[in-house]
């Protein structure tokens, strides 16, 4: 019976950007009702009701008024313009932003909840939301209840966690995942000045990835940072003179991965 | 003819750290005939020896003399202490170093060479030698020849590259794979100071690897430096108001991360 209800949801889509496209689509996977897809962007919000199959606004007046379930997955600092021209009457708002309070949808709706899945997307590139872990909240159980049956349809890791928890989180996943991609970016950039093709580095990143599934972090650190070795490290530093910025970069990690080690 | 010679060189092993190790063994796995390893520390020379079933010392008055192929891989400081004290003969010596010249060997031996896999190695964790990049180097033809033979045996991925390229390869190599390791080492403390469990990560890890496979680097970047979104940037970073190196990290990578977007 319940399950049957939550599949009745009318769903709006609020924002297309990453998270909103890659979501969107599971959920009409697993043959959600989505109604429209809002996005200030016309082309962004056309391209992606196209593929729902449903209908769209760049207005934010015409907004459907009468869905049950109301998906917020904007940039964090558009919130503030966008929820005052809403009206969601009693449905359910929830937002996707790991680092947003579930606090700031409460002067908008009764019922509100944050459906973060924790995850980096790319429009375009298709991801298995199994795996993903999807970080719950909710202001009453009864929602909180809808929102597992969401979350657990798409996928078989749901964790309901606390707006404290669900920051640091988000804090942890920018370390491991946005600068990581950086560092990534970086590597290629050094590489490709002396000519060094990319590829090349694709098994160490590979493997460097696939060590931290058995060994801790800390325990699976390389390099030479790790015994300090000022040699290797100047010389190092010396390649990166043209880059003030990424030889900063290059000082803070050595010093913050020496600091860790002589902790542990 | 030339594999049966290659076969039947008499290796020695300069030094027991993690890459000394990985590489004999899988050396020793082919089928090379290694004499004897010298480490500093007569425990790593010893549990190593013992593996390769060979002899070991800790006295480099007396590594063997009379080898065909001698393997130094020690921490680059220390190949100014070492290499004065041993005696080559006529044989080939080379270095696994990524940021050492070859010519630090010039003054020792008249066949010099360098034998760089890149790769993060980890003494008791096993890695697929045949899929790393190996790097080599030689003063001459032949002696060239002779490492891309015992290169080819272990790996499907063999370079000639010159000094600077691997240096260079070296100084992208600690991005993408010492930077990114402590990434995930600030992550998973971050996460442990509110009790959220660092395996939650473990799924936005793997993704964020395996997005580079198709995409640049570039192109896969997603986070709120992207868009310098200073609202989340400013809440992440008071965060960690009680780590001022790992704030300092955040803002440069956050600066950088934005910086090289704008230029794309």
């Amino acid at each position: 019976m319940q399950k049957i209800q939550i599949m009745d949801l009318k769903v709006v889509i609020i924002g297309a950007g990453n998270l909103a496209t890659c979501l969107s689509l599971e959920l009409k996977k697993h043959q959600y009702n989505i109604l429209q897809v809002y996005s200030r962007s016309k082309k962004s919000a056309c391209t992606l009701a196209e593929v729902l199959e449903c209908s769209w606004t760049n207005d934010l007046n015409k907004v459907e008024s009468n869905a049950d379930l109301y998906i917020l997955s904007v940039s964090d600092r558009a919130y503030d313009v966008i929820l005052p021209q809403l009206n969601f009457g009693d449905a359910l708002v929830i937002h996707t932003s790991g680092s947003m309070p579930m606090q700031i949808l409460t002067s908008y709706s009764q019922r509100i909840g944050v459906f973060y899945p924790l995850q980096t997307f790319t429009k375009g590139r298709a991801v298995d939301f199994t795996v993903i872990p999807i970080c719950i909240e909710a202001s009453n159980r009864a929602d909180l209840n809808v929102l597992r049956s969401i979350a657990e349809k798409i996928s078989s890791s749901v964790y309901e966690i606390t707006t404290v928890q669900r920051k640091r989180l988000h804090l942890a996943a920018v370390f491991c995942s946005n600068f990581v991609n950086h560092c990534y970016a970086l590597a290629f950039e050094i590489a490709k000045e002396q000519q060094v093709e990319f590829d090349l580095l694709k098994p160490l990143i590979r493997e460097t990835a696939a060590k931290i599934e058995t060994l801790l972090p800390i325990e699976a650190q390389t390099g030479p940072a790790v015994r300090y070795d000022e040699n290797v490290m100047n010389r190092q530093k010396e390649m990166l003179t043209d880059h003030p910025l990424w030889k900063e970069l290059y000082e803070r990690m050595s010093k913050s991965i020496f600091e860790l080690q002589t902790k542990k």
